[in-house]
Protein backbone atom coordinates (compact mmCIF):
# COMPACT_ATOMS: atom_id res chain seq x y z
CA UNK A 1 0.00 0.00 0.00
CA UNK A 2 0.90 3.11 -1.31
CA UNK A 3 0.94 6.39 2.04
CA UNK A 4 0.57 9.47 1.24
CA UNK A 5 1.25 12.45 3.09
CA UNK A 6 -1.52 15.43 4.20
CA UNK A 7 -1.57 17.37 6.65
CA UNK A 8 -4.68 17.75 9.26
CA UNK A 9 -5.63 20.99 10.37
CA UNK A 10 -7.61 21.48 13.88
CA UNK A 11 -9.39 24.61 14.60
CA UNK A 12 -11.22 25.19 18.12
CA UNK A 13 -13.23 28.14 17.61
CA UNK A 14 -16.69 29.42 19.07
CA UNK A 15 -19.56 27.24 18.22
CA UNK A 16 -21.01 30.52 16.74
CA UNK A 17 -18.21 30.80 14.20
CA UNK A 18 -18.54 27.41 12.68
CA UNK A 19 -20.40 28.13 9.50
CA UNK A 20 -18.09 30.79 8.74
CA UNK A 21 -15.31 28.47 9.15
CA UNK A 22 -16.97 25.74 7.16
CA UNK A 23 -17.32 28.24 4.29
CA UNK A 24 -13.80 29.40 4.62
CA UNK A 25 -12.39 25.70 4.58
CA UNK A 26 -14.81 24.66 1.56
CA UNK A 27 -13.16 28.23 -0.66
CA UNK A 28 -10.05 26.40 -0.02
CA UNK A 29 -11.20 22.92 -1.66
CA UNK A 30 -11.05 20.96 1.64
CA UNK A 31 -13.37 18.40 0.94
CA UNK A 32 -14.21 17.16 4.40
CA UNK A 33 -14.06 18.02 8.14
CA UNK A 34 -15.51 16.47 10.94
CA UNK A 35 -16.20 18.76 14.31
CA UNK A 36 -16.53 17.59 17.84
CA UNK A 37 -19.10 19.63 19.34
CA UNK A 38 -19.59 21.41 23.10
CA UNK A 39 -15.54 21.24 24.02
CA UNK A 40 -14.52 24.00 26.48
CA UNK A 41 -11.02 25.01 27.51
CA UNK A 42 -9.54 27.71 29.61
CA UNK A 43 -7.08 30.15 26.66
CA UNK A 44 -5.96 33.79 26.63
CA UNK A 45 -9.43 35.13 26.60
CA UNK A 46 -10.53 33.47 29.63
CA UNK A 47 -12.09 30.20 30.76
CA UNK A 48 -14.80 29.09 27.62
CA UNK A 49 -17.14 26.77 29.27
CA UNK A 50 -18.83 23.93 27.35
CA UNK A 51 -21.88 24.03 30.26
CA UNK A 52 -22.23 27.81 30.01
CA UNK A 53 -25.86 27.84 29.75
CA UNK A 54 -26.36 30.62 27.06
CA UNK A 55 -24.03 28.47 25.20
CA UNK A 56 -22.09 31.85 24.44
CA UNK A 57 -18.92 30.36 25.22
CA UNK A 58 -19.35 26.73 23.30
CA UNK A 59 -16.75 26.01 21.26
CA UNK A 60 -16.50 23.59 18.88
CA UNK A 61 -12.91 21.40 17.30
CA UNK A 62 -13.14 21.07 13.60
CA UNK A 63 -10.88 18.85 12.27
CA UNK A 64 -9.88 18.55 8.37
CA UNK A 65 -7.60 17.01 6.31
CA UNK A 66 -5.64 18.58 3.19
CA UNK A 67 -2.57 19.04 1.15
CA UNK A 68 0.25 20.80 2.93
CA UNK A 69 0.25 23.57 0.66
CA UNK A 70 -3.95 24.20 0.96
CA UNK A 71 -3.25 23.93 4.69
CA UNK A 72 -0.57 26.64 4.86
CA UNK A 73 -2.68 28.82 3.19
CA UNK A 74 -5.47 28.11 5.69
CA UNK A 75 -2.92 28.54 8.89
CA UNK A 76 -1.72 31.77 7.17
CA UNK A 77 -5.06 32.88 6.56
CA UNK A 78 -6.22 32.24 10.00
CA UNK A 79 -3.76 35.01 11.97
CA UNK A 80 -5.89 37.45 10.55
CA UNK A 81 -9.33 35.71 10.06
CA UNK A 82 -10.03 34.84 13.45
CA UNK A 83 -7.75 37.37 15.23
CA UNK A 84 -11.05 39.00 17.30
CA UNK A 85 -11.96 35.47 18.63
CA UNK A 86 -10.72 33.46 21.03
CA UNK A 87 -9.48 30.37 18.09
CA UNK A 88 -6.79 28.12 18.36
CA UNK A 89 -5.50 26.62 14.97
CA UNK A 90 -2.69 23.93 14.20
CA UNK A 91 -1.71 21.92 11.72
CA UNK A 92 0.30 18.62 11.97
CA UNK A 93 1.26 15.28 9.91
CA UNK A 94 -0.97 12.32 9.06
CA UNK A 95 -1.13 9.42 6.41
CA UNK A 96 -3.67 8.43 4.86
CA UNK A 97 -4.54 5.75 2.39
CA UNK A 98 -6.85 7.62 -0.16
CA UNK A 99 -5.67 10.79 -1.28
CA UNK A 100 -8.79 10.76 -3.48
CA UNK A 101 -11.08 11.49 -0.15
CA UNK A 102 -8.53 14.41 0.59
CA UNK B 1 13.17 9.84 30.56
CA UNK B 2 12.95 7.35 27.24
CA UNK B 3 10.35 8.55 24.70
CA UNK B 4 8.47 5.92 22.72
CA UNK B 5 7.33 6.75 19.38
CA UNK B 6 4.32 4.64 18.37
CA UNK B 7 1.34 5.70 16.07
CA UNK B 8 -2.10 7.57 16.27
CA UNK B 9 -4.86 5.62 14.26
CA UNK B 10 -7.74 8.13 14.22
CA UNK B 11 -11.01 6.58 12.62
CA UNK B 12 -13.92 8.26 12.17
CA UNK B 13 -16.95 5.84 11.34
CA UNK B 14 -20.50 5.70 11.75
CA UNK B 15 -21.49 5.06 15.37
CA UNK B 16 -22.86 1.91 14.30
CA UNK B 17 -20.36 0.19 13.16
CA UNK B 18 -18.44 1.26 16.03
CA UNK B 19 -18.54 -2.40 17.65
CA UNK B 20 -16.97 -3.86 14.41
CA UNK B 21 -13.89 -1.20 14.49
CA UNK B 22 -13.56 -2.33 18.03
CA UNK B 23 -13.13 -5.81 17.14
CA UNK B 24 -10.93 -5.07 14.48
CA UNK B 25 -8.50 -3.16 16.20
CA UNK B 26 -8.26 -5.71 18.94
CA UNK B 27 -7.55 -8.65 16.61
CA UNK B 28 -4.73 -6.65 15.57
CA UNK B 29 -3.73 -6.74 19.24
CA UNK B 30 -4.09 -3.08 20.18
CA UNK B 31 -4.76 -2.80 23.85
CA UNK B 32 -7.14 0.31 24.22
CA UNK B 33 -8.64 3.00 22.63
CA UNK B 34 -10.56 6.40 22.89
CA UNK B 35 -14.13 7.14 21.49
CA UNK B 36 -15.37 10.59 21.26
CA UNK B 37 -18.69 10.11 20.17
CA UNK B 38 -21.10 12.21 18.44
CA UNK B 39 -18.76 14.00 15.85
CA UNK B 40 -20.17 15.07 12.87
CA UNK B 41 -19.40 16.76 9.49
CA UNK B 42 -19.35 16.93 5.70
CA UNK B 43 -17.56 14.66 3.15
CA UNK B 44 -18.08 12.94 0.20
CA UNK B 45 -21.01 11.16 0.73
CA UNK B 46 -23.12 14.38 2.30
CA UNK B 47 -23.07 15.92 5.43
CA UNK B 48 -23.39 13.62 8.49
CA UNK B 49 -24.93 15.20 11.31
CA UNK B 50 -24.64 14.49 14.64
CA UNK B 51 -28.23 15.60 15.83
CA UNK B 52 -29.49 13.84 13.25
CA UNK B 53 -32.76 12.64 15.04
CA UNK B 54 -32.67 8.82 13.99
CA UNK B 55 -29.16 9.43 14.63
CA UNK B 56 -28.35 7.47 11.68
CA UNK B 57 -25.68 9.81 10.78
CA UNK B 58 -24.11 9.55 14.07
CA UNK B 59 -20.45 9.72 13.82
CA UNK B 60 -17.80 8.63 16.25
CA UNK B 61 -14.18 9.34 16.58
CA UNK B 62 -12.06 6.17 17.38
CA UNK B 63 -8.65 7.02 18.93
CA UNK B 64 -6.03 4.29 19.21
CA UNK B 65 -1.89 4.01 19.88
CA UNK B 66 -0.21 1.07 18.29
CA UNK B 67 2.99 0.12 16.95
CA UNK B 68 4.04 1.70 13.63
CA UNK B 69 3.58 -1.87 11.95
CA UNK B 70 0.52 -2.42 13.63
CA UNK B 71 -0.76 0.56 12.40
CA UNK B 72 0.16 0.63 8.99
CA UNK B 73 -1.80 -2.74 8.60
CA UNK B 74 -5.18 -0.84 9.87
CA UNK B 75 -4.64 1.64 7.77
CA UNK B 76 -3.72 -0.69 4.68
CA UNK B 77 -7.05 -3.02 5.41
CA UNK B 78 -9.31 0.02 6.38
CA UNK B 79 -9.39 0.54 1.95
CA UNK B 80 -11.47 -2.72 2.14
CA UNK B 81 -12.89 -3.32 4.99
CA UNK B 82 -14.66 0.75 5.37
CA UNK B 83 -15.02 0.81 1.58
CA UNK B 84 -18.86 1.10 1.80
CA UNK B 85 -18.79 3.60 4.52
CA UNK B 86 -18.48 7.60 4.80
CA UNK B 87 -15.00 6.57 6.91
CA UNK B 88 -12.03 8.28 7.50
CA UNK B 89 -8.84 7.26 8.62
CA UNK B 90 -5.41 8.44 9.10
CA UNK B 91 -1.89 7.83 11.22
CA UNK B 92 -0.06 10.13 12.89
CA UNK B 93 3.21 10.00 15.14
CA UNK B 94 2.84 10.48 18.79
CA UNK B 95 5.11 9.81 21.61
CA UNK B 96 4.72 7.92 24.59
CA UNK B 97 6.41 7.78 28.11
CA UNK B 98 5.14 3.85 29.55
CA UNK B 99 5.42 1.43 26.20
CA UNK B 100 3.78 -1.00 27.84
CA UNK B 101 0.50 0.47 27.75
CA UNK B 102 0.18 0.49 24.25
CA UNK C 1 4.03 33.42 7.42
CA UNK C 2 6.85 32.02 9.67
CA UNK C 3 5.23 28.96 11.07
CA UNK C 4 6.81 27.67 14.92
CA UNK C 5 6.83 24.16 16.03
CA UNK C 6 4.78 23.46 18.98
CA UNK C 7 3.84 20.32 21.00
CA UNK C 8 0.38 18.92 21.47
CA UNK C 9 0.15 17.28 24.70
CA UNK C 10 -2.99 14.87 24.65
CA UNK C 11 -4.37 13.46 28.22
CA UNK C 12 -7.13 11.04 28.44
CA UNK C 13 -8.38 11.05 32.11
CA UNK C 14 -11.22 10.14 34.42
CA UNK C 15 -12.95 13.12 34.45
CA UNK C 16 -12.81 13.76 38.22
CA UNK C 17 -8.89 14.57 37.62
CA UNK C 18 -9.71 17.11 35.12
CA UNK C 19 -9.04 20.21 37.83
CA UNK C 20 -5.71 18.24 39.20
CA UNK C 21 -4.54 17.72 35.63
CA UNK C 22 -5.59 21.47 34.50
CA UNK C 23 -3.67 22.88 38.11
CA UNK C 24 -0.63 20.31 37.15
CA UNK C 25 -0.67 21.84 33.63
CA UNK C 26 -0.74 25.71 34.74
CA UNK C 27 2.12 24.78 36.99
CA UNK C 28 4.50 24.18 33.94
CA UNK C 29 3.50 27.92 32.36
CA UNK C 30 0.68 25.86 29.76
CA UNK C 31 -1.50 29.19 28.90
CA UNK C 32 -4.24 27.00 27.26
CA UNK C 33 -6.01 23.72 27.04
CA UNK C 34 -8.80 22.11 25.12
CA UNK C 35 -11.66 19.83 26.69
CA UNK C 36 -13.60 17.34 25.18
CA UNK C 37 -15.81 15.27 27.70
CA UNK C 38 -17.40 12.53 27.66
CA UNK C 39 -15.35 10.33 25.73
CA UNK C 40 -14.75 6.43 27.03
CA UNK C 41 -12.65 3.35 25.80
CA UNK C 42 -11.28 0.26 26.67
CA UNK C 43 -7.91 -0.17 28.25
CA UNK C 44 -5.56 -2.03 30.61
CA UNK C 45 -8.19 -0.85 33.43
CA UNK C 46 -11.27 -2.48 31.98
CA UNK C 47 -13.66 -0.23 29.90
CA UNK C 48 -14.17 3.50 30.13
CA UNK C 49 -17.77 4.20 29.88
CA UNK C 50 -19.01 7.49 29.36
CA UNK C 51 -23.06 6.31 29.28
CA UNK C 52 -21.87 5.15 32.66
CA UNK C 53 -24.96 6.76 35.09
CA UNK C 54 -22.47 7.01 37.70
CA UNK C 55 -20.20 8.95 35.42
CA UNK C 56 -17.77 7.44 37.89
CA UNK C 57 -15.98 6.24 35.06
CA UNK C 58 -16.27 9.12 32.82
CA UNK C 59 -13.14 10.34 30.95
CA UNK C 60 -12.33 13.81 29.24
CA UNK C 61 -9.56 14.45 26.78
CA UNK C 62 -7.31 16.97 27.69
CA UNK C 63 -5.37 18.65 24.72
CA UNK C 64 -2.64 21.81 25.10
CA UNK C 65 -0.32 22.93 23.09
CA UNK C 66 3.53 24.15 24.97
CA UNK C 67 7.48 24.14 23.86
CA UNK C 68 8.98 20.76 23.37
CA UNK C 69 10.68 20.90 26.74
CA UNK C 70 7.58 21.79 28.31
CA UNK C 71 5.60 18.88 26.96
CA UNK C 72 8.40 16.82 27.78
CA UNK C 73 8.65 17.46 31.40
CA UNK C 74 4.78 17.01 31.64
CA UNK C 75 4.99 13.37 30.05
CA UNK C 76 7.46 12.65 32.04
CA UNK C 77 6.11 13.52 35.26
CA UNK C 78 2.88 11.99 34.06
CA UNK C 79 4.53 8.68 34.84
CA UNK C 80 4.57 8.64 38.48
CA UNK C 81 1.55 11.28 39.17
CA UNK C 82 -0.93 8.88 37.31
CA UNK C 83 0.27 6.20 37.58
CA UNK C 84 -2.74 4.92 39.49
CA UNK C 85 -4.96 5.87 36.65
CA UNK C 86 -6.59 4.61 33.59
CA UNK C 87 -5.04 7.81 32.48
CA UNK C 88 -3.14 7.90 28.42
CA UNK C 89 -1.01 10.72 28.01
CA UNK C 90 0.87 11.32 24.24
CA UNK C 91 2.72 14.07 22.64
CA UNK C 92 2.93 14.86 18.74
CA UNK C 93 4.49 17.75 16.38
CA UNK C 94 2.13 20.51 15.40
CA UNK C 95 2.81 24.10 13.32
CA UNK C 96 1.38 27.24 14.82
CA UNK C 97 1.33 30.67 13.34
CA UNK C 98 1.23 32.37 16.47
CA UNK C 99 3.34 31.79 18.86
CA UNK C 100 2.57 33.90 21.84
CA UNK C 101 -0.70 32.04 22.21
CA UNK C 102 1.06 29.09 23.17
Amino acid sequence: MTVHRRKKIEIVVEAAMLADVVEWLTEHGVKGYTTVPKVSGFGRQGRRQAEDPARVFENVLVIAIAGEETARRILAESVERLRDYAAIVYLSDVEVARPDHF
